[in-house]
């Protein structure tokens, strides 16, 4: 087994005490690095980078070599279940994905198939022991999937949606249906990160980028219960260390004392809400990572760095939060301004964990 | 001056005890009636609907035909301001408004002119007292904006936005110039609402409608201050009646208690907040609207009632809810959905108004 030289950011989802905030960031590998696009150009499709392990190996590790994060997050995309349960994904040129096979009625639910990972989705756990040994233990790697309820919404409406009509309609017409879907989903998305923790995961991040077109008490029925019921088939532990689980739901401010109760050990935040207030909330149930405005990497840098350091002090003294942005990075921002941003975490973070302020 | 028959809406905004929770419905006068889309095709165009008095009368009284309603909405758009700026609005099929000249620099910003709403807007006073004329007292009319952020958002992006990448660029690389483009729309909006109250509507309505884009303090800074700026320029009297005023912040429901304090006398919710929560957080500060999911209409009837239900169980006993959607109703409802609910309210709430439950 590999040590980890840098246990900073699985400290820090563990509230445990930690020289400074870790930070990595949501998209780290991807379309901003002009080292990725290079490799995204020669691979000639993206799901192509997804599907061949040695690709995704070095596209996960691009970021790492530029910069001073704290941990390396699989490359791939949350449509990799719904894809191998054959809907077939496609990703048309500024149009984002779509589906071929949208799931309508209840004989489409019941023929979906839940996908063995290490079958169908072999290239995901292939790529995780391949991104393990290569990154030798520098720091940890997080494995993800997409939540049931953010997976179910896109295998509905068949590909991205602004309004989410089908699968409302489907929610207030067929509830049931929807639950069944959603319990097949939750199924699938246990299995899946099992068998990243299984290939070599560190930490696994749920991603609920759909949670918060949802009312109060739909989120919870349809999102929230399925997010907790995977979790807890997930094995949370290997070779007697934990494996920390983060949910992160996209405009799911208003919903953070239930989700702190749901099992997650930290919760991602978008820039909506305020990290102090949230902590406040939440207590020490979990630890909280965010929560930077994606757009203001696009600020001249002395913005930015003010920005990055009113999130660092308004989440306070001591353990328990990972600097990351509050969703992805976009593809156009400067490289330059990713580097300033860690670097500030790095430059300004360090006073909050010796029990002083910045 | 004539005598409102039915002041439950105006009541309800002043948290005085009434015999059931009003209602109205945003958007509820457009293209889901059929009687709508009729005179929306002869006149050609939307614009032309907006910048006729008859046609935006004729529209605006259509749904109090159909349903129990207790208020009226003028009949217009949010963009009215920025067309009477001169920069040049188009409706594009399928596309969403436009603006030939977007505000990019700070010349641009200097160039704006403060429209005067009895000339370059006459057609919206002018439209309120022929409405309010044609009204008759049968229910109150109300008036609306947009948010002086909403607007800008809109100018400077040039169209309707997800991204929100030039307006965000704006307020981390110039926000100096941002404040003078919102101070500006700031006295705009001020003035075109004191047109619209001394032309006869008899409540107000600012809809912030992008506000939720932003972070807490950036909404604080360049979203609320500003609504809080434009509403203490408004005569909120006329002869001798308090004309009360709504704020509505989609996406907002992690602010509600800076809202509330922004001296607004009620809140408009989306669905996302759940509105007992949002009673407790508020207090007797403001009343709230609010807050069914727009899709729900699409819900079989049964399933519809039971939402509306719900939320009126929900705010509870007493005065101080206006139901209402938590957006705008879409173009493809079934307008009997909407009688349903509008009947739902009407024989469900009685029972919160006389100390029981329903």
């Amino acid at each position: 087994m590999t040590v980890l030289k840098n246990d900073c950011f699985l400290r820090a989802l563990q509230r445990l005490p930690v020289d400074r905030t870790p930070v990595w960031m949501m998209r780290q590998a991807g379309r901003y690095l002009p080292e990725y696009r290079r490799v995204r150009e020669q691979a000639g499709s993206f799901m192509t980078l997804c599907t061949t392990p040695e690709l995704a190996c070095e596209v996960t590790l691009q970021p790492l070599e530029r910069y001073r994060l704290d941990a390396a997050i699989l490359f791939s995309d949350i449509l990799t279940i719904p894809d191998a349960m054959g809907l077939g994904l496609e990703f048309v040129e500024g149009e984002g994905p779509q589906f071929q096979k949208p799931v309508r009625t209840a004989e489409d639910v019941r023929q979906l198939p839940i996908p063995d990972p290490e079958k169908a989705l072999r290239y995901v756990p292939d790529a995780v022991r391949l991104i393990r040994r290569e990154l030798d233990g520098r720091v940890p790697l997080i494995g993800f999937s997409g939540s049931p309820w953010t997976l179910a919404t896109y295998m509905v409406e068949g590909r991205s949606s602004r309004e989410f009509r089908k699968i409302k309609g489907l929610m207030y017409e067929q509830p049931e249906l929807l639950h069944i879907l959603l319990a097949k989903l939750t199924e699938s998305v246990s299995l899946y990160l099992n068998a990243q923790i299984t290939a070599g995961v560190d930490a696994i991040m749920v991603f609920d980028t759909w949670g918060g077109v949802l009312s109060p008490v739909q989120y919870r029925q349809f999102s929230l219960n399925y997010a907790r019921l995977a979790l807890s088939s997930i094995t949370r532990e290997r070779a007697g260390k934990k494996i920390p689980a983060i949910l992160f739901t996209k405009g799911g401010g208003q919903w953070l004392e239930a989700m702190a109760a749901s099992g997650y050990d930290a919760l991602g935040l978008d820039w909506t809400t305020d990290i102090g207030d949230a902590r406040a909330r939440v207590g020490d149930l979990v630890a909280l990572q965010g929560n930077l405005d994606p757009q203001a990497l696009y600020a001249p840098i002395p913005t930015l760095r003010a920005e990055v350091r009113q999130i660092l002090e308004r989440y306070g003294e001591g353990s328990g939060h990972i600097f990351n942005l509050g969703h992805g990075v976009w593809p156009d921002v400067n490289p330059e301004h990713v580097g300033a941003m860690i670097k500030a975490v790095h430059e300004c973070s360090p006073a909050l964990h010796r029990g002083g302020a910045i």
